[in-house]
């Protein structure tokens, strides 16, 4: 068994049981919330016989933290189940600018530390032939180079067609030293040799230009 | 890339973001429990005039519910953590008991959907000559095997020296089927070729014998 498909397996199950721990603490909190909404009632009702709880408007916020939090947490993790299914082999039509949006939610604490950001700039899908995986692989490729090459700048990654071939397209910052110091090869090979990216270095950009569909413009 | 370091990296840094989300949640639902504390000593000290919140029990209740998933899912996200970062290649010592012990903490979600409980047995760290992650997927190998092959049954997990030999031994529930016919192979060469282990099977057991350390006794 690959480590990738154990890995995989493990962290499909364990995000599921996050996801499980998260809805828990947002019934709690919607609960709560409830209860607030009860309890002022409650108060306004008896013509202020009955003072209302003094933290009220605190609780209130601080539900509302949680409930953001609950939001972020779920989305980290429905991130990292969608990228244990990537695992699975199918060898595609895969859609390079879903891929890319998966890729750069899941490494922009990654980025963050160097102070990097990715720009992500797509018009709808662009089906590339290959897996899941090796659309993740690749893209992650060059987005680490230029991790470890850049800081403080923001990097805009085009997904689209140029002519018949899918591209995905890291525009440089200005004044950045240019494509091809990243030390990247011009041609990456992934997937057992079953799958071949060519990159294009320029002095503004990197472009990766995936294998097209056979039947291009239809992914499924 | 290896696909295993790519999901590591990503793991890594996901796993640290969710536990910062479980952070928040847990201070959130702490100021509120001592909102509620001081709301109760406020509403005593005014001799009654001042009424408690009715719904003081209820939140202590919900914020407790809170906090046992805030720990539920620190204890998730650290196991998976721990998980990505066995993915770094350090050849060994590793200590199986403590690789057992992260796995199946980490396949117990698996495992349940076929009702099948693992109960490890250790007494103290095994060291064995492989990298964690071989371990981890070599353990993996055969419990994936019997969670398949088995249900609603337990099966205990003895992590020991057998004289010079590190060995890792299933036993399986009585009235199975015995261990040869879960589908396994005698050997298991796991890292590239690195790492062999061996596999005796009997009608109640499966014993995998792991390589012993050149200065067995000293894992570090």
């Amino acid at each position: 068994m690959r480590e990738a498909v154990f890995m995989s397996e493990v962290t499909a199950s364990i995000t599921h049981d996050v996801q499980n721990v998260l809805a828990i603490i947002q019934q709690s909190a919607g609960l709560m919330s409830d209860l607030l909404d009860l309890s002022r009632r409650e108060s306004l009702k008896s013509l202020g016989l009955r003072k209302g709880f003094p933290y009220h408007d605190k609780f209130k916020t601080l539900i509302g933290a949680i409930n953001e939090q609950v939001d972020r947490g779920t989305g980290l993790s429905e991130g990292l189940n969608r990228l244990a299914h990537a695992v699975d082999e199918r060898p595609g039509p895969t859609d390079a600018a879903g891929m890319a949006g998966l890729l750069f939610f899941l490494i922009g604490r990654i980025a963050r530390k160097r102070r990097v950001a990715f720009a992500l700039e797509t018009s709808g899908p662009v089906p590339v032939d290959c897996s899941p995986m090796a659309a993740l692989l690749g893209m992650y490729a060059v987005a680490r180079a230029l991790i470890d090459a850049l800081s403080d700048c923001a990097v805009r990654v085009r997904v689209e067609m140029r002519g018949a071939e899918p591209v995905v397209v890291f525009l440089l910052p200005e004044g950045g030293e240019g494509g091809a110091s990243v030390g990247l090869p011009t041609e990456m090979v992934l997937g057992d040799g079953a799958v071949s990216i060519r990159l294009d270095f320029r002095d503004d950009r990197i472009a990766m230009v995936f294998p097209s569909c056979p039947s291009s413009g239809q992914a499924g």
